[in-house]
Order: C-alpha cells, then structure tokens, then sequence
C-alpha cells in the first residue's frame, strides 16, 4: 500500500496505522475527528461526505461530532469499512484527495500546528493489574518472595475501578498532591504534599458498543469490543496508596490524574504485530478461556527529563506482549457479574515491567523501593519523581517494512500548590 | 407555608420537600425533570418559563432537558431560586398554577402512572465507608474485637471509585451474578452464581457545580458542590468479593449493579433535620475539620418481601445519623489530592448501621456471615438473600408537622441466567 503522502519508514503513523484521534487548530478551536497521517492529520468532519460504504453511509455524522463516542458505538464491520474508506483515499493513484487541491488544503492540518483533546468522552475507567512481572515485584517488595502473588492473581485478571474524570490527554502537566501518609508503620499519619510521586507504564483500550446490565460478554466475542489502544500514565502517590488503600484499594493516590496518549490505534493496525499469549498456568476457567492469539508485540519506553535539561534519560524498557492476561480475558471478567459497558469506556493494563530489572514500569519498582536510586544521564539521581521532571512515554511496534507507532504519552509534575 | 394541593400530614413529598427527578408518562415517553409534590409530579418542563428570578431567567433550559445536569451545574443561589420559585407557585393563594386549568392538565402527572429514570447522567460514581458500626463489625468478623477497625479508619473518609455505568434506577431487577469463589479459604476457586447475594443500606449525595484538576475543594465550601441525596443499594456478591478484593477493592463482586431512588432529595429540604456530627477522635486534619453540623436525622428501613409473598419483612431500622465522617468530609477528602468533580457525580455513604442488631444494613452483618438466619413473617429464613426476594429500602425524615420522605429504593434479585 502507498501512500500518496512521502514518509520515512520508522514513521509512527504510515498509512498502515491510521489511529484515530481529536484536535483542533488556532484558526478553527472546535475539537474534530482526525486521523494522523505521517505528520499531519486527515480531518474527518471535511471528508465525512465520501464515507459512503453500506456501513457507514448513514452514519456519516460519527465523523462530525467531538468526540469518537459515537463512531465507537459502531460495529467493527463498520470500522474496518472506515478504515478501507480512509486507506483508499490517501493511496496513491486515488485522485479524491490527492488532486483536489481545495479538499485538501481544507482537510489536512499538522500535527505540530494542532492541539490535541481527548479522544472520547470516557464514561468509565478501569484500571488492570495484569503484568506478572509488576505483581510479583510488587509483592516481593511489601510481603516476601515466597507469597509475592496473591492467591487469585493466577486464577481471575485482578482490576478495580478508577475515576474517570480525572483522565487527561499527553500534555497536561500534573500537580504534585497533598494527602495523608505514615513516615513510620503503626505510628499516626502526617499530612503534606506526596513524598513518593511515581508513573506506572501503562497500555489501555478504549471499548466499542454497548452491552446491557445483566448480560456478560463471551470472551469469543469480547475483540468485538476492544476499539483500540493508548498508552497510559497511571500517576501513583506511592506513600498515600500505602496508607490509604487498605481494604478498599487505592482511591485518592490514583485521581490525581492519569494520562493518556491523543492517537487511538485501532486493533486492525495492531494485527501484523499479534504474538502468543502469555502461558497461563492454572488454565484459565472457561469463560476466560480462549485459544486464539491475542498478544500484541508493542515496545514501550519512558523517558525522565529534568526541568530545564534538554537531556532526557530512558529509564525503562518494556513490551505490551508480558502481560499476563489477555485484553479479551479482561473484558469477559469485568462483565462476567452483569457489569455493562459502554462506547469510550477506558480500561487500563496495569504496568507493564518486562523480567529485567531495566523493564520495571515503575520507579517503585526501577529504584526497588528506592533503595537503589537511578542515575539520569545529567548525572542527578532518583528514587522517585522530583518537581518538574518530565516523564514520556512511547510505544511502538517495529516491523520489516513499516512502524505502527502511538506517538507520546507525556506530563510534567508540577510542585504542590499551596492549599486554599 | 401551604400548598393548594391536599395530601396527609405524613406523605413523603409536602411543599416543603421538592425533590427532583426525572420521568416519563405513557403519553409522553420522553424523559423530563419534575418535582414530586404529594402523589403527583410537577413537570417543570412544562413551567420552565416562569422560572424568572435573576439566577433562572438565562437557564430556563435546565428545566427542559432530559437529565438533571445541567441544573445541577448551575449554583446554590440557583438552586434555592428554584426551590423558592416552585414553592410559591404551588402555594394556596398563588393563582398561576391553581387558577390556570390548562397550565395545570399539562403540568402535573400522578407518580403511579408515571415511568422514573436515573436523576442524572453519572459521570462517575464513588462509594465510602463511613459508618463505624459497619467498619467495625467486618472487622470483628474477618479479623478480631481487638482489631476490627483498620488503622486508616479514623484518619480519613476511606472509599473507593465503583462504576457508574450500572447504577439503576429504582425497580429495575438484578440478575443474580456469576463469579469466582472459594469454598475453603486457602483452595482453588470454582466458578458458578454467587450463593451470598447482599444488599447494602446507603445513602448517596449528587455532585453539584464542578472543578478543575488540581483543586481540591477546601471542607468549609464543600456544601456548596452537595446537591442532593437518595437512598442506594450497592447489591454486593460477597462471596466473590472475598475472593477477588485483595489488594486492589472490589470490583466484579458490586459491578453487578447498584439501585437508586428517584427522587434526589435537597439539602434545603434536610435542613431542618441537621443534627450533630459523630464525636470524632482524633481529631482530623485540618482539610477535614469544619465545626458546623452537617449530619442528618434521617430514619431508614430495609424491608424484604419474598416471591409471591405479599408479606414484607422489615429487617433493618437504621439512621443516616449514625455515618461517622459527614458529606462535606467525604468530598474535601475525595478532592485533595486534586481530583475534579463533575455535575451529577453520585458519592455513596457505605453500608449505614446502627449500634443495636437490628440496624445493621447488610445481610451479612444481620445474620453474622450467616451464623445466625433471620426469621422472616412468612416463616422463611434468610441468611443471604434468596432468588425473587424484593428489596425495599425507604429514608424519612419525620418532623413536627411534616415528613421529608425520600420513597423507595426497591429491586428484586433474580435468579442467575444461563451463560451464552
């Protein structure tokens, strides 16, 4: 497939990708539906016109609202059509867009001229705990090696609900929070701005359709859901969560903010990159049971800057393909009880760590609990995050002939703010 | 004041009430807000112009949406215009309503021929576990007397983020869920319907107004973001929420559904029911500290009536005042790490017990994790609840010369569906 736009071919967004996103632009404020496209960004709502394939020709109007809401209520029929739709029009040989000089002024922006919204409007985030090597360092860190994982780790994909409001798009710096926290075990807490500000490396799926109260996905029909995938910055306040999240789980230490990356990549995009899934031992029971490949090799990265360094530090990396349960897994677990889902709904991985100690997805777990800190390559060290560092994150999966990349999942943390 | 309407002195929903909701009729099946006024329903979609005060003449359109939001967004100046405005036009003596026949057929429908909807559109919902007669007696049972309350407890408002997507309004059944239990602590799980099916006693509050990322709401201006109350049941499978909780909460085990009244109650319209707040020791943070009353006198019933029974068994008699941390706690604590609320956010209280055994608001604390089964009027037991059993929870205030009623919170559960 060619693509009548020139890029290199270690591009994040080459015509095979096409993720789907929200910007707008100085001279036009309204957020719009986008796709990105090397460098620029094909503008749906100026080309939803030309949709006009049995699935999508009366749907047209998915392409001219806000958010991706409505094309995610869609059937993967009808987004595999847009994707063909869209793939048509930017090949070479098509003269739609390619010598219709008007249209394509009208219909293409620059990435670096724009500015990008979240991709949906999210009715509800769930957060995974899904990465073996995550779970047992963790566990080895607070408990012992010998009962790193808890006894349903290996048995149900352990998750838990987080706030959506708070899920903000790659950009948005994060304000350093204040809470409670216990600078020794058992005595009584302190408060003051967290001590131990960390980043979880995380990959999350947005879900397509819509299910009822009262009736649980299939897992074999559970990929009829899963739209696409970002990459995620699960901000934790590591000495808050310690405090607080005993028995109900983290609350506050997590809504603070967790950050998302702008690009949708849909699943399609994400199939010359399917692996075997993690070996899972005890076999799953049946309804998490499903014998088709449904891992993703994705190489996933974070970088530390410093405020004022124009020297950033990669200080881990990992892949999507070590997690141990499946987002398909995921999803028939969640809804297993009843629970519904709806189109824009997020669900998290958990971090991602690979099993070196240089894939950790964690400071937790890179600086083991701080005991043993990072240097940066400016020569400073971290245990934890410090006030105006940077952290970014990238993932990408490298083929033969092309690159299916999610750009950047980027935040800056601010210093706490004085409290009114 | 009097209201030209005539109803008794103890119905739940005199002049002095004024709760709002959202309904629909045979005749009109689209939704619309409306204030239920005795046995009937004040549809204000049909006086939105006469909302005419200086806060209401530019957003006369909250009246004629679909959902409460958008007048939830608007301010505690707005909210009181409102509550004054409608009192005044169903005051005897006021001859806009009373005198306007045809303003009258139109405006008013009779709650038993109309259809309730969810108040608002739930961004997202959270749940708290602020009754310490509750706290303590899962602690007693899953732990000891002597470390019933975890350390946490007493220092903040713990709670934990639930799913907004399957709150359900009043009425709608629940499917009994499937999920993963353990039968013997300590042995593998097995998979089938959860055989410990719970309902949980609560009240919960709507979000008024909004903020922004990064700033926490101070505890002296929480109650300008407290809108409203209902009463909730937050269903809980508690045989797989022993399973699945650790470490992160539960998730699948109360994502089954959770059922609100219909009818959101006002902070004005409690006002006259304020009582003292719970002693508290220690003494909170200053982020949590605020001097004034804010607790409120409401009783609260659980009643079950079995299949085919037309007898009902009251099980529980508890009291909202019995809660230890207040709402405006509850929200200071929510937002101090930085997280934003949203118009129509729902905040639920925990599990409300009493002191006394029969005010305990669970099944599992009334039977003592089934230790000991309640004999209900038709001769049957309950340790848990059983298939067709209907759950029906009502809140009143009782005052003086009038009642603030909040109806009823009422679902069946019924027996698990085959899996597809």
């Amino acid at each position: 497939m060619v693509c009548f736009l020139k890029y290199s071919k270690y591009c994040d967004f080459p015509i095979e990708n096409l993720p789907y996103g929200v910007f707008s632009t100085p001279s036009n404020p309204t957020p719009r539906i986008g796709v990105a496209i090397a460098d620029g960004i094909l503008d749906l709502s100026e080309i939803a016109h030309l949709f006009t394939g049995p699935e999508l020709k009366n749907h047209q109007h998915v392409f001219r609202e806000q958010t991706l809401n409505s094309f995610m209520a869609l059937t993967p029929k009808a987004w595999k059509e847009a994707r063909e739709t869209i793939q048509s029009l930017l090949s070479e040989g098509n003269p739609t867009l390619q010598n219709n000089s008007d249209l394509r002024s009208r219909a293409f922006a620059l990435q670096s001229e724009s500015i990008m919204h979240l991709p949906a409007k999210i009715g509800d985030y769930t957060d995974f705990y899904s990465s073996i090597h995550h779970a047992t360092n963790v566990g080895v860190m607070f408990r012992s090696k010998e009962n790193a994982l808890m006894p349903n780790w290996k048995y149900l994909p352990v998750g838990y609900h987080g706030r959506a409001s708070s899920v903000l798009i790659s950009g948005t710096p994060i304000q350093r929070p204040y809470g409670q926290t216990t600078i020794v075990d058992g005595t009584p807490p302190v408060f003051g701005p967290s001590k131990l500000m960390d980043f979880e490396l995380e990959m999350a799926f947005f879900v397509g359709g819509s299910t009822k109260v009262g009736e649980p996905i299939p897992v074999e029909k559970a990929h009829e859901h899963i739209f696409g995938f970002v990459i995620m910055n699960d901000w934790s306040a590591r000495d808050i969560q310690k405090w607080e999240y005993i028995p109900l789980g983290p609350f506050t230490s997590k809504n603070l903010g967790t950050t998302i990356s702008p690009w949708v990549v849909t699943t399609f995009a994400l199939e010359p990159f399917i692996v075997d899934n993690y070996p899972q031992d005890p076999e799953p029971f049946p309804y998490l049971k499903h014998s088709d490949k449904y891992n993703f090799d994705i190489n996933l990265q974070v970088d530390i800057a410093p405020k004022g360094s124009n020297v950033s530090t990669t200080v881990c990396r990992s892949n999507y393909k070590y997690l141990y349960w499946t987002v398909k897994q995921q999803l028939a677990h969640h809804t297993i009880t009843g629970c519904n889902v709806n189109p824009g709904d997020l669900m998290g991985s958990g971090t991602i760590s690979g099993d070196t100690s240089d894939s950790y997805g964690s400071m937790l777990e890179l600086s083991w609990k701080g005991t043993k800190p990072l240097v940066l390559l400016d020569g400073s060290q971290r245990k934890f995050l410090l006030d105006d560092d940077t952290v970014t994150m990238k993932a990408v999966c490298e083929g033969d002939d092309y690159n299916i990349g999610f750009g950047t999942c980027s935040g800056t943390l601010l210093p706490a703010k004085e409290l009114k």
